[in-house]
Parts: C-alpha cells; structure tokens; sequence
C-alpha cells in the first residue's frame, strides 16, 4: 500500500519524527504502519549489533503482521485506538504474553502467559509490540549486560547510554521505534533520556499499572514513558493511566490530576543550588545555568533548595537494600539456577542483601517514609522543582561508575512525585544532557506543560543521532 | 457548679451513658465537666487495682483543672469544639505531651514531648485526656502484662477484656471515661470490644493520623475509636478525621467517604459461612445465627463467602512477621536496656524476628499485598461483608490463648477497609460478643448507617456492667 501514497516521508523524517507527527501521517495516509514498521524492523537489523538496544532482534513476521492487519483497519476506517498501527518498543522487564521476560539476567525463563497491564493498554488502543529492549544486569543505570550485550549510546559509541531502561532510551534516540515503555525505580527512565537527548516521564505512583512489571521495589517502581516529544507523552499518559484492581499500589480514587493551570511569573519554583557540591560536572553546570538564564521569565519566581535537607545518599542505600532484597524475592528461580551465573559484580550485591536482617529492611523502608514526608514539605512550599536530570553527561563503559548518578532522580521515586526529563542542551564536549522537572503528586499534567514552555524556549531538541 | 444544677443524672446514669447523651447533657447544662470527670476519676480510684486498665492513676488535678476550665468556657458560652470537656481516655502507645508513652513495655521512658495527632484534633475539640490506658505486653489481644498488670473484663473478674487495646476498652465498658482511643493493627480495638459488649470502628486507613502512634507494622496501623454508642463513633470519627502532612499514609486527597447512601434487600450483603470450620464457639454460632435471622429484612440480598479464599493464616503469619520486625525497630532503645526484661514470651516472638532476613520481611509484605487484591475482588462483589467480630468469647486468663482470635478481625487491617464491631448479643454462658460489619475502603459512614439499624434491631446495647 505504501507505494500508493503520495510523498511519503524519507526514512530518516520518519525515524526522527515525534510519535504526535507520526500519529498525524498515519491519520492522514501519509504513511502506512507496513511501512512505518519495516523501517524500523531494517534499521534494527542495521544497527543493532553496535547499539544492543533490543535482547535479540524483533520477530518480524509477528510485527509486519501486526502492521498489515492494522492498516487494513484504518483503510476501512475502524481503528481500534488512539495509537492504531505505531510501533512501541517494551522493555524488558515487563510481560508481553507469549515472550520470555529475562529482566535482564541468564535464565531459562518460560514465556509470559499474559500481557502486562500497561501492554493490554497499548494493544487495546491498536499499538505492535515491535519487540522487547535491554536492560542492566539486576541493578544498574549504565545499560551494562554481559548476557545481552552492553547497551550503547547512539551519541557516541562506546559511551553508555544509563540504565536500566537503556535498550528502550536507545530505541527511541536512535529512531528504531515510535516510542518506548520503560520503568523508573530510582531513575530509570530519566537517566537514559538525559544522556541519550530524548523526553521522558515517570508519572503519579499509581496512574500507570505496574502489573506484569517484575518488581524492583515495590514502592518506588513506576512505569517510565520514552519519546522525541513532550506532547508524545502526554498521548501515552492518557492513553495508559488506568485504575487496575490488580495492582496493590492502584486506587479507584487515584490522586487526580490537577488541572494544568499556572500562569508564568506566579508558579513557585524551586531551583537546584550549588551543583557542584552534588559531583556535577562543570559542563553540565553551564549548560543548566544558560538553561535557567533563557528561562527567565517562565521560571522567574524561582527559590534555591537545598537538596542537603534531603539527605539522599542516605536515602539511596536504603533504597538499594530494598531493591536488592526484592531481587533475591522475584528472582529466586532464576538466581537458584547455578547454569546461569551472574556477574561477580551482582553476586555481590545479593550477597550484601543476604546478610541483611528483617529488622534492617524495616528501618530502610521508614527511613523512606521519612524521606517521603521531607518531600512533601517541600512541595507546600514550591509548585515545581528544577534540577538537571543526571550530575553528569553520558560516559566511558570503561570509566568508572560515579555513585551520585541517580541523585537528583531518585528524589520523585523516593517523594511518590511525577518527573520529567526534556533535553537541556548540548556541552562543549558534544553531549546531551536533560532538565528536570518534579511536581508534587497528580501534578503530571502541569509539568508536561511547563516542559512544552521549557522545550519551545530552549530549542533543545537534539539534532537527531540515527546512530547507523 | 454541679451543685446548682436541677435534676442531675446520677454516677450510674453518667457512667451508662453513650457520648451522645453525654453531649447533650453537657450542652444543656444538666451535668458540667468537673462533676463528669469527679465521677470517673472516683470510678477510676475504686476499680483499677482490679480491672488495671490504667498505666497508672489518672493525674486527677490536672484532669479537673482542664474540666472546670472547660465549665468556665462553656457557662461564657464559648465552647471551643463538640467536645468540649469530655474526659477522653487514651492508650498508651500513643503519645499525651508530657507524659512517658510506655507500650506496655518495661523501660524508663522520657516523656513525650509532642501530642500525637489525634490526641491534638481531641484537644482542638476540647476533650480533656483523662488517663493513658493498659495495653498487652508487644504482641496480643488479651490484655496481659506483667509490668502494669493483667487487665481484667470487667463482664468476668479473671477473664480476659481482648486486646491489644484492652484498657481503653474496659474503660468504656466499665464506664470510666465517655470514649477512649486505642489502635487497631490486626484486630485490637475489635476484639477487646467483642469480649466487653462495645461498639468500636476501625476507620479507612488514613482517615486518622497515626502520627505520634508508636508503630506496631505500619501498613496495618490504624487509629481505632471505642465507644459506648454508633453514633458516639460517627461523633469521634468526623472530629478526628484529618489530613496530616507529617503521616505517610495521609493523603490529601485521601480516600472519600462515600455516602451512606443504601436500600435495604438492595445491599450486597456476604455473610461468614461455617464458623465452625474457623474455630467458631457453638455459642458465638447461636447468637450470629440469631442475629442473622432478626437482621434478615435488613441483610435480606445476602451470599455466603467463602473465607478459605482468603489464606487468612498465612496472612495472620505474615502480618505477624512485620510486627515483631517492625518491634524490633521501633523498641530498640528500651529492648537494649536490660535493667528492664520484656517476659519470656515476648522475648522468643523477638528472637524469632531476629532470625528472620530482609528477604523473609519482603517476601511476608509482597503476600500482604496479595491479600489486598483478594479483599478488592471481595468487594467488587458485596457491599458488606458481616462476620462475628471473634470466633469466641472471653476466656480465662488462665485458660490457653486461640490462636485465631484475630481471624475475622486482620481481613479489614489486610485490605485496607473500614471495619465496626457492635454487640452482637449475650451467649448462655452470660458472655458477650460481637458483629462485625466491613466495607471496601471509603464505605465508613454507610457501615456506622448501617450498623445503627443492626443495633436497633437486634436491641443489643448490653445491660451496663459497672464492675464495681
């Protein structure tokens, strides 16, 4: 069919195109998902032995069929949803039904016998699960997998692109998808989207279902929305949240979201200070600072914060031991299994968790509730928070790994709070780097606005790395 | 000032009367707080080297100041709130300013130096805090221990009053105070007021601040209202109802209490089926049967359910792990000083936790949000679900402890729902026991609707035991 169409657009318009202008073709006939699909599924095959973006490449009978079937639905006018015939890329650590979910570890898991509840949302607003992305081994935000191949930033080979929802962060930068669906424990979605140039939103705890997602911590995991577009994640937003009476952490009357209503000049802004007592790199301190500098007017009523209230290194180990306990608790199969050894570097990590006692994880887990109200402090105080997504821009996978990566992340995961990470901008040593925005709860939808205002003024829209 | 009131109701009167009756005798004028609380404080003085369920004396000078300060406010017409003078009882695991909160643990506490936040909405409504209440040493709902004395029921001298909340129940049943506070983590504010023929309500969780309740396992904890009459619950529920900033569990938009809207035989009602199969005393079988059938008009659209669904057991086991964890933090000074030993019962329940790893306490919670979903499917199916409050009556102290006293009663701490108990009846052997009513969360005000009409019917509200 596609050869019908009149001016279709070029692979790379395609591949670089926000899922809103995508969304736009489709709906127009400019491009049929057939052909929207094998560009993506011959761009994958191209490049992903450099980039490891996917575990193992996309099965492409299953998708162009997917494809095909969804055209023929909008040729008769019938789509069956918002998102009918768009490609979307899972990472995973998340259950597609039929597919084995590794999560990132060796193993001789069984397939998914059922969708996870944000990929029923998906397929029920007409999506193709194009394929499943990489991920760190267990912990980890630097897309490292000695099982799958480390994942690699499309800005610069090499390079690591974060982690975990690295494969997903990579698929979206380097156009080999519409968007993607990660997660977002301490960061895991914003880290990647700072260091690959890409937009990414960890909503309200509880918007999104979690169900069919293989938990880190139960209390700081949310679905994580990757996209080249801030309006790409408002779509998915809508389009995903749900109540789900599965998912413990969903309420019938979840937090609502708040209007988008702010006027520039009266919106209490609170700004991240002294960048370099967080181990931020000057680089990423004089892009924040021209940053700031541009958005003048929109941020003006603007306050510093300390984020030493918030003692989050503190935080971040007591989070850890619940990340790594529940690893020991989800994975206790696969981790039983001696035919499929982990990483030195892991082993250690459970063996830390192992030595814990119960009392240990109950103190961890109050000192997140303290944590959690600390934040809420804040937020009778500030209507949004300013901070650069990472300290750092995307390094060396042979450098060493700084400790501080998922500072000013971890925060939303730990306060129960929507972030935000757009592209701030581009250091001298050729590198993207993100600006975020958090908000208190159910203020998702005023932080996707005030990003669009952020974007727009910035004109931080990378140039488009197609990475092959 | 009593003196010069025409008509005044006598000590038995007073100490019989629900909160409500109270409230109107005090709004007009027909008793006054200082004669109020002289009664009590007297009751108090008399009783307690039997019943034991004060931590101690009420401080009856403080007591009366704050009653005749109240008077003062009320004879200027210048009440401060609807309880205006009320002697309130509290437990003492809760925190009065001033006064040691000991939890029924040894140790030589420094006094609290904040009120927790119920006791700050009770004097923000100008209650007066008569006394702290006894409570089971660490954990159990009898009211046994052994560093303030065991607490007796004041139905049967010797027998058990249920616990944890034990003091604050038998202050109510006993009419030494117009309504107490205590907890409600697996059952203890319910089953002290199935043993003593009182109403009692376990609200939504967050509903009630438990900032400044000393935690026994912080997803269970509920501040729990015990009272001599329903609407004596409806009263305290919509006074101390709040949002707190400083409880992780408080939310601001927490849940809403829906309203108590219903028609009888329209009511989806689920009713217990084969109490003997959980352990249910033939006697408390023939008052529920009995209730059952005199409530039939009211609960006339009524299922059985199936309790076995619901692995109660192994949740009862798992919530129990958290406790004695959770003990384990929040004690660790007092547990360190060794100049003051727990028994040797609680010490084993300790040593037990303490073998326990981070994994067994993550693995126990993950289960706890299992029985959650359950309960959730329960109540997409049934309104109400009706139970007897216990599987049995109170019982010896010296007889062996069930181990299933909280079966019935931990459902509502498990699912996160409301829950009320009221007196159900009287067995044969001149024993009472209660009704328990549970609705999904949010359903508080039809539960308190709906239990006023199971009051009125089955004209339950027991003969009043003064016990002395």
């Amino acid at each position: 069919m596609s050869d019908t169409i009149a001016n279709p657009p070029g692979e790379r318009e395609l591949r670089g195109a926000t899922l809103c202008q995508t969304l736009h073709w489709l709906a127009t006939g400019r491009i049929d998902s057939a052909r929207l699909s094998r560009v993506y599924l011959d761009a994958i095959a191209r490049t992903d032995a450099q980039l490891h973006a996917f575990v193992g490449l996309p099965q492409r009978d299953m998708a162009m069929d997917a494809a095909r079937a969804s055209d023929l639905r909008r040729s008769s006018a019938k789509p069956i949803g918002r998102l009918d015939g768009v490609p979307v890329a899972v990472k995973d650590n998340i259950d597609v039904a039929g597919l084995v979910t590794s999560c990132g570890l060796p193993g001789s898991g069984v397939p998914a016998t059922r969708d996870a509840h944000v990929v029923e949302r998906l397929r029920g607003a007409g999506a193709l699960i194009l394929g499943k992305t990489n991920l760190d081994e267990g912990v980890g935000a630097c897309g490292k997998n000695p099982h799958f191949g480390d994942v690699h930033n499309p800005w610069r080979q090499g390079f690591t692109p974060g982690g975990s929802s690295a494969g997903a962060t990579v698929a979206v930068a380097a156009g080999l998808c519409a968007a993607a669906i990660g997660s977002d424990s301490l960061g895991s979605i914003r880290i990647p989207a700072s260091y690959c140039g890409v937009f990414a939103l960890k909503p309200t705890p509880g918007e999104i279902s979690t169900r069919g997602m293989w938990p880190a911590a139960r209390r700081l995991d949310c679905i994580g929305l990757v996209a080249r577009g801030v309006d790409d994640l408002g779509v998915l937003l809508r389009t995903l949240a749900d109540y789900d009476a599965e998912d413990p952490r969903s309420r019938q009357r979840r937090v609502e979201l708040a209007l988008p209503d702010w006027e520039p000049g009266k919106l209490r802004v609170g700004v991240l200070g002294d960048l370099a007592a967080w181990g931020g790199e000057p680089g990423v301190a004089t892009v924040f600072a021209r940053a700031m500098a541009t958005l003048g007017r929109e941020l003006s009523n603007h306050r510093i914060v300390d984020f030493a209230d918030f003692s989050i290194p503190r935080a971040r180990r007591a989070a850890l031991l619940l990340i790594e306990t529940e690893m020991l608790v989800t994975y206790a199969g696969a981790l039983a299994n001696s035919a499929h050894q982990l990483s030195a570097a892991q082993q250690a990590l459970l063996d830390y968790a192992r030595g814990k006692s119960a009392a240990d994880y109950a103190a961890a887990d109050r000192l997140l509730d303290a944590a959690m109200l600390k934040a809420r402090r804040l937020f009778a105080e500030v209507d949004v928070l300013v901070t650069p997504t990472t300290p750092q821009t995307a390094f060396s996978h042979e450098a060493p790994v700084p400790a501080n990566q998922a500072d000013f992340t971890a925060f939303a995961n730990l306060a129960g709070c929507p972030a935000l990470s757009l592209p701030m901008g581009i250091t001298t040593e050729g590198l993207p780097v993100g600006l975020q925005l958090l908000g208190p709860p159910g203020s998702d939808l005023r932080l996707l606005e005030l990003a669009e205002v952020c974007a727009a003024a910035l004109d931080a829209t990378p140039v488009y790395p197609v990475g092959d």
